[in-house]
């Protein structure tokens, strides 16, 4: 049997070791071959393909990016996509699909099994940690602690009393990234896209931080929002992916601190640095074993599933399910974290 | 009301970040005054303790160790044992206590709470991840992310085809730790205390290894025993915690890999470098939420119970449960790990 | 005898690294009794100070920040301010001061010694480098490294061709930091403050690099500027500690070359993450040498003199020649580093 | 032009930054071509080699290892090895040659260029440091940082007071690792080859620390013998590249120490941890730095030198006299940092 795989989607620590683990099991269990398709869902919709064979992926383990290249093509919006990607795989004798990526990617491959009826097993990838349907997604550790490597040593300035720090971090609607590193770098303000911030109560933080102890540091998700500020973050253009271009709400909320405390605040952007890298430990671990169960998932003949953890088991659950709706942060655990805030 | 809290056993990243969590909270939130029991079980027991507040906590998060000290003092075992914790407890006003600990340090727990009436809650700590009850312990995956690292490091050396590199770490009953880390690190041969290896099953390994890429890399947990070298590594000794002494595990096997496949081995010992310093991320998030629900478990008055992590929720099982049972390598998860092993 | 230190500035990893071998070799060797004192001049100007020995400087070789605090407080702009120091070391006792500073704090210094007789010994400190006199200061290496590890990290996302990466990093008047992080994490563009750049040579660079192999990562100075935008990134205001306010010349770069090459721009800026935390360990044994040769100078009588590095020594030259000029990156090494651009 | 690279001897991170350096600006600026040869002087003397091109060193930059290999071949020692090698160069057509390797690597370049004509420009290359001539050679900060680091972490442990902790790190000859590490990571007894130790001393010190503050770190070169202890040290053997195997000195200390003090002792030995992986910014700078004046050097005709540094400046020296004695710690540097001892 010939198995294809593809990666959609923005860049995420542990794609590789995913590859590496279908690849591994697969030729050396069940003596599959196998294709890998360039680009995402382009791969197959051109026929753009690269043999994947033990060798291949020897070394990849510990490298960011993908070796299979990703992009955002849909090949549902392309003329004929469908036929195109079934007369594809047919030519290359792939008789199964390995679909890894996140919300876009694998709501194609649940219409492409369920409607089309071609052969896909999915692999959750979000570096938001925003798919519904697992616990965590790979990628995400490896942002967090990135970040919270980098609030670790703004405690460092925090501590000489002069500065408020404000850190923009991913998350454009979900705030996981923002929630975990800022509990684990000892953030004194955490906003989220799921809840619009009130500037009056960041400022209440800000000055009631001074008075206690240290400087405040401030985290924020990209996507967060205060109360009524949106058009100020907009300016309406569209970025390569079709997002909403958004103009730096970390820049604009340390203006905004300054001017209502009369506190000097500074930025730090990280912008891709979150998401590029070698993967953490836990992320290698989780990416390899989404690997090892979606092979299997192909050799049970389970298409139409994606593999998911639950707890420390991996599961499958229907392709469908999983990206039926984004998992934002709960308001209970804000609530719950909220504790260290001021 | 006024909370004590403990922290017992072996040193173990994230321990700081209960105690501050617990603080933080029950100060903020709930209004009790805290004191904090030197040196695990011994502080009740001699009435060794010193006041936490929120000045006191300031400032740990991100520091391993403990700021109470820690001892593996058996209450259980000293004259009046129980009745001294229960006069000191009395005398310091304390109406309710935080043991943070492992195996040991929650039997003591559940003891003092089933037969003696003492209205203790537990936190799990155990960098080895071998508590049944939970998913993840914190400091394990700090423990695996260091391991990780230095795996990597090897692999310059691997890829030279020279030297066998023998790493040992840690994990005397269990091999969580040897699997996490190896399988992340890319290692060849992984071995764990739960499955006696067969050295001629590792050297074969080693030789083919040699002959399809590079220089294998070894993974060893430190109570890992061939299948019938036990004598070899015992000398009957114990160290100061009644452990039986193990003498080096990893330079016993590069010896034999070299004696019988004629290649040169190196070894690593990493020891307690895994053990210290600052916890990861992820081990902040996990022991700063035992510390929220822990509190949240004292003023529901749900004593007798352990915080433990199900998934991504904390939840609250009987301590007695709790350590009934180590949680060791499932023989089904040792061999999915091994299909990257040769 | 009794000595006195103190650090001004801003924050710089490797200040406690200094204090702790002044006060260690100072006890132990000679016998001497220390005296910090606070936030820089403003602590011997008001007579704040806090007492030093071996026990107060234990644990703080590996700790970012300054356990004495720091200010800009200029001493020459107070009135008497001269007269209030003598006064404040007279009533201290003091005998003999090490100022731990950049140009400004060794400035103050040179002059006390020179024009006031106060013994004085100077310990040079700048994160830029910029300092003349010595080789290298402490914190430098710092900043570079976590520079070089955030470029490392941008190159998973060259590598999938689609964007321009730009990174802000520090460096208002010489771009040491820029320099040596673009050189070691292999940027395509470096832009210093040594020399104005051509917005068009940039994109012609941008461009290259997009058909030679992967997208181009942009290192830039945050004292860069293009050969005559200088309007575009001044607002005319002073920060906290007189500077004149630059706006972001990182954002600003993307959105240029956005505009001119039609290729999608992201920016990380790095901020002071890159002054936080702990030194690295080139630092840790410049800064105490540093310490240790500062007290021998003390013991010496060589006041008005500064310690520094001139290859692997460490050697003393005059207060006054070490901050006559700023030492900026020299046209030569620029251009020797020029050949990876592009 | 053609010029030949080889690179000889022990692993070290950075020689790739050297190849890299090398030919981008051999092709950029000379128009050079390259060959590269294969596992040190195995190369040239069998005629093993691959082109090297622009191309070819894309991305190798933060490489631990060398794309080229490496091996301790002698040449000298080889039948014919010169006139081998002359014949192989002459067939490949290579005019010059740049040697990048250690004590014995440049000692057969020196003889090469001196007594056979064959044109060779050095590049220092010892992880150890000691190599006389050069103030630093690179590889060498990187593994002091790895041993800081991992010194950094056994912290935790001793302050919780109980165990004395032995790290051995590299160094068979010269202590510079040692040295370094031990400082920067605050140890409190360093030992180290250039002087024979004295165990009742180490003893005293290690008693008088846990007396003082925290449990005592003992930083030990490998090469670091007991004063009449070498018979235990040596079993006689020889490992692949013909020294004398020594066998576990760190070991073999954490015995004494506990048998004479009656205090726990364990022992973590880092082993080839340190010297693979990426390299440190500063050794990624010295090593391109390196690499383009090795360039120069042949473009100058300057043969039978070795590139050089010396404070911040690249120099040349004569072949014969970088390697006319090892590079050991002066005793008054010893001294100098022995006010940390105890």
């Amino acid at each position: 049997m010939r198995v294809g795989v593809l990666t959609g989607g923005g860049d995420c620590p542990g794609l590789n070791a995913v590859i590496r683990a279908v690849v591994r099991k697969g030729v050396q269990e069940y003596g599959y071959d196998f294709t890998g398709f360039r680009d995402g869902w382009r791969g197959p919709l051109e026929g753009d393909s690269v043999r994947l064979d033990i060798a291949a992926v020897r070394g990849i383990l510990p490298r960011g990016g993908t070796i299979l290249g990703s992009s955002r093509t849909n090949p549902l919006k392309a003329e004929n996509g469908i036929r195109r990607i079934k007369e594809n795989l047919a030519k290359h004798e792939v008789e199964a699909l390995i679909a890894i990526g996140g919300e876009d990617t694998l709501g194609v491959a649940a219409r492409l099994t369920d409607e089309y009826g071609v052969p896909v097993v999915g692999v959750p990838k979000t570096i938001d940690n925003d798919l519904s349907a697992t616990d965590y997604t790979f990628g995400f550790d490896t942002a967090v602690s990135i970040a919270t490597e980098a609030i670790d040593r703004l405690h460092t300035t925090a501590e000489s009393h002069m500065r408020v720090l404000v850190v923009e971090v991913m998350g454009r609607h979900a705030g996981w990234i923002a929630l975990h590193s800022g509990l684990a770098g000892g953030a004194n303000v955490i906003l989220i896209p799921e809840q619009r911030f009130d500037l009056d109560q960041v400022c209440a933080w800000v000055t009631s931080r001074f008075k206690a102890s240290y400087a405040p540091i401030v985290v924020v998700a990209e996507g967060a929002m205060p109360k009524d500020g949106d058009v100020v973050l907009k300016d309406g253009s569209l970025d390569s992916f079709g997002h909403v271009r958004l103009s730096g709400v970390g820049e604009w909320l340390a203006k905004e601190i300054e001017k209502r405390t009369g506190k000097e605040a500074r930025t730090t952007v990280l912008g891709h640095v979150q998401r590029g890298g070698t993967p953490s430990a836990f992320d290698r671990w989780l990416a390899t074993r989404f690997g090892l169960h979606a092979i299997d998932a192909v050799r049970d003949g389970d298409f139409g599933t994606m593999v998911a953890l639950r707890g420390t088991d991996i599961v499958r659950v229907p392709l469908a399910d999983a990206t039926a709706k984004l998992k934002t942060v709960d308001p209970a655990l804000y609530r719950e974290v909220g504790v260290f805030f001021g």
